[in-house]
């Protein structure tokens, strides 16, 4: 059997999968990019030798990442997805029908082309006629908007190194919180609790540098190494744990109980933050 | 770099960890035993290939197996350890000034030498006068014990396989039963919600044929392969969800909170017992 190890940032522990078939490898302005078929997964996108996303379980990633700051926030109309080019969190997004608009921007407009080809069930709403795709980096999007009129904005970033960095600076999420309207809120993901522990509370105190009300909850991800995954979620309004907006939307793993449920206890939040937790 | 590449039972993924060291490698009548020491993990100790804990991340699965329900409980005084011969879930047991007696029942003599040997500070509780070691199999020795006196009896086995099989029939529950004071209860892992979901499920329903009350938590365990640790636990007075138990003792990741936010909310657990949920 051919296997496909993966060796994530930073992860003390490489994974290995099994290669049914290699079904597309290539080198785009950014990234090498690779779509093998694995016996339990499925399809399998790996960027630069990380496992993105599987058809198996990429609806935990995309449903946590998009439903919490689309269900805390009353009425979303307006969102900008920064990353993602798979379309999977586009997807999650189109679901609610107060949005008029999605920014969906990527930097690697080959991500979104093989997206297209092999996951057609992943990148369904690109061509929603709501979705304006812009390719380009997402910080400079943000960077160049001059009116607050997003309601969220969602960063789906590869892992926190190489061109994704600059998504992850203060003068970013600064730039965040501009664009943003009064009850806006960004959200992004922070690697894994087990194994980024550090980097996750350095990321929630440089968004509590930037706004109100900062907060963190986890979900897990069988196929990120670590797979306690951590998403920071920012809100220039109210505490993104609160569920406000009542959508019911068809989702296989999110609901209003998971919502809640997610995010840390405050006790172990406050132990974290004061870095008294150690493993 | 020399690499240790574990496939776990059942797990569609395999996992390689770097090799620093490899401090002892054995065959018992029973098992292979190996240690090995990794950078980032320290030393691990593996059995039949499966990584069994490790020096760095083994209180996240000790502590939570444990304490749950010794804190649901009232007042433990008398436990079973029924596997779990590295000694993790002794040294936690013997945490609470209530404690009497701990039956500590592992089949293979093997694991608890090796583990004296490499992982004092894990096994450091086995000679404690409060501890009766037994070495034979834990059906067996459920089956033969004649009085219920025993508070929770915690089981601590290996991968649901081969020998460790025994530890989840109907019988060897039903036995488990009698041997429980009125408001005694029992817990075991039972694999990832991720890879092993029906399992899960099956040791619940069968759980629930011999106790009035059964339930689910969860915790993430970073070197078990799925990552998404379940829990069942069954009682034969209250529910397992509440604290009854107020002693305080030192800890690392569980706390009361901690107890409370491990079980999976009311309306997951629901479905996934209907079998609604996918992945």
């Amino acid at each position: 059997m051919i296997k496909f190890t993966e060796r994530a940032p930073y992860a003390p522990v490489e994974y290995l999968y099994d290669v049914e078939e290699i079904l597309y490898r290539g080198k785009s302005s950014f990234q090498e990019i690779m779509v093998i078929r694995n016996p339990y997964y499925g399809k399998m996108l790996i960027l630069d030798d990380v496992v993105q996303l599987t058809e198996r379980d990429e609806f935990f990633y995309h449903e946590m990442l998009a439903h919490v700051v689309l269900h805390a926030h009353p009425e979303p109309r307006r969102v900008a997805v920064i990353g993602g080019g798979d379309g999977g969190v586009v997807r999650e997004v189109l679901k609610y029908g107060t949005i008029e608009k999605v920014y969906f921007v990527e930097i690697d407009e080959e991500v979104i082309k093989i997206s297209r080809r092999f996951f057609p069930e992943v990148s369904s709403g690109v061509d929603d006629p709501r979705v304006e795709i812009r390719i380009m980096d997402g910080a400079d999007f943000i960077a160049k908007r001059k009116t607050a009129d997003i309601d969220a904005v969602i960063i789906d970033s590869t892992d926190i190194i190489g061109f994704a960095r600059t998504l992850f600076t203060p003068e970013f999420f600064s730039a965040v919180k501009s664009c943003l309207t009064d009850q806006g809120m960004c959200v992004t993901h922070t690697e894994s609790l087990h194994f980024h522990r550090d980097m996750v509370v350095e990321i929630q105190e440089v968004l509590k540098k930037v706004f109100p009300v900062v907060d963190l909850y986890t979900a897990t991800i069988a196929t990120y190494p670590g797979n306690w995954w951590a998403f920071a979620v920012a809100s220039k309004g109210g505490s993104p744990r609160e569920v406000r907006n009542r959508a019911s939307i068809p989702t296989k793993f999110y609901s209003e109980e998971v919502h809640g449920h997610a995010f840390l206890p405050r006790g172990l939040y406050e132990k974290l933050m004061k870095r008294e937790l150690e493993w």
